[in-house]
């Protein structure tokens, strides 16, 4: 038996999400169907990143257990062949069976995409969120350094969430303007449900006026979920991947 | 009566291209409903590029006549109220009621973008072409030279035009790297039909080293469509935009 581990690039537009239900179509599902036809034998992912519906991804990781002698870096294009367009496994490579993509030390990077105009482009529809409006970019930039850290981030944590602890670090978070879009980068430990969405919106009411750079501190250390700005739409998030230690 | 101009940007990935035609939907077609229901009777544009299905635009040009009260500046604003997202009109102004956007002198720019890499990212699949090969882009720079200036462009037209002259005058043919993805961008007084797509496929075959850039002025004068590249596919053509001489 070997494990393998697949890297998922993903567009998210047209599938419920990345976690598997009933009667409706999911990366895990199409994935997990794909494979299956590839192997002659069902087989189940565990991914490392359930991903909302029309979330995009370029990273998102999975692993799966097999008996197959096919080599693990072809796994990729044996795969590729099975899937859509719109799911496209980017590397395939082989880990020890105890390795559990949800259960490493990592380093997740999140993209948030803002674009500001007068319309929104058409091919930018799908993947970037739009305003009318122009967002101060330097507030936003200075609005950043409070996040750095562990911290407790319960004040951005969507309700419902079951995770144990509300603690979390954060490695780095950045703004920068490309063109007409304002792209907020953001890599941690991990993330709670809607945590990126959350301090993207939350960064977007700096780039407003409607928030300070200064009061970024003081909605952190409040733990509480009204005090930050609002969850932005899912369509202008990205996963962009992530490095693990080993 | 009046006469106001759009800028249309659209994705054309859901269309059978600009032109309207019986029982499919096009741009023009949704555009003019879209039009007629603002104004509350029957409108027809006329557009400047029939661009074909699976065709982007920043910047295609039409235009339509009323006597309605509505502000140029504000017809934008009340159309793309009636359109779907993957259509908007970008800006609307008032012309004289002899403006024909086929008919006048204008600088037009199209883009193609051919991404190169192990798998085609799911987001960039409707707006790129995709090759698992790298492009010598130093070699594709210079073979831009030989296009420049007022020349026979017979080589580079798809057959079935019913262009009058094949004659054309191009104004700049750049090549860029973006990231993974080689960007083509030209501009000129006209283009053939496919001509851009051609030209395209013309320079990815100096990129793949099956052609030289000192190849392709011996290909624009023998005026022999068999001599130049391949049509590349419409998904990785952006139309610009015009730039009008007044």
């Amino acid at each position: 038996m070997r494990r393998i581990r697949l890297y998922v690039a993903y567009d998210g537009t047209d599938y419920h999400g990345w976690q598997i239900q009933k009667n409706s179509k999911t990366i895990e599902s199409v994935l997990n169907a794909a494979i299956s036809d590839l192997l002659g034998t069902e087989t189940l992912v565990i991914g490392a990143s359930r991903t909302d519906a029309g979330v995009q991804a370029r990273g998102n990781v999975a692993v799966f257990d097999c008996d197959s002698r096919i080599p693990a870096e072809k796994m990729a294009g044996a795969i590729n062949a099975r899937l859509p367009e719109d799911i496209r496994i980017v590397k395939s490579d082989e880990v020890d069976l105890n390795w559990h993509p949800r259960k490493q030390d990592c380093r997740k990077t999140y993209e948030y995409r803002i674009t500001s105009g007068k319309v929104q482009l058409p091919t930018k529809r799908l993947y970037s969120h739009f305003t009318y409006n122009n967002l101060n970019v330097n507030a936003m930039k200075k609005a950043c350094a409070a996040f750095i850290g562990e911290h407790d981030f319960a004040a951005f944590c969507a309700a419902g969430s079951q995770a144990d602890s509300t603690i979390r670090t954060i490695y780095a978070l950045k703004v920068e303007k490309e063109g007409n879009e304002t792209v907020i980068r953001v890599t941690g430990n991990g993330f709670l449900y809607n945590m990126v969405r959350i301090i993207a919106g939350t960064l977007m009411d700096v780039g407003l006026g409607k928030k300070k750079p200064e009061d970024m501190a003081g909605i952190i250390r409040s733990l509480d979920r009204t005090q930050a700005g609002p969850t932005l739409p899912a369509k202008g998030l990205m996963l962009v991947g992530y490095e693990y230690d080993k």
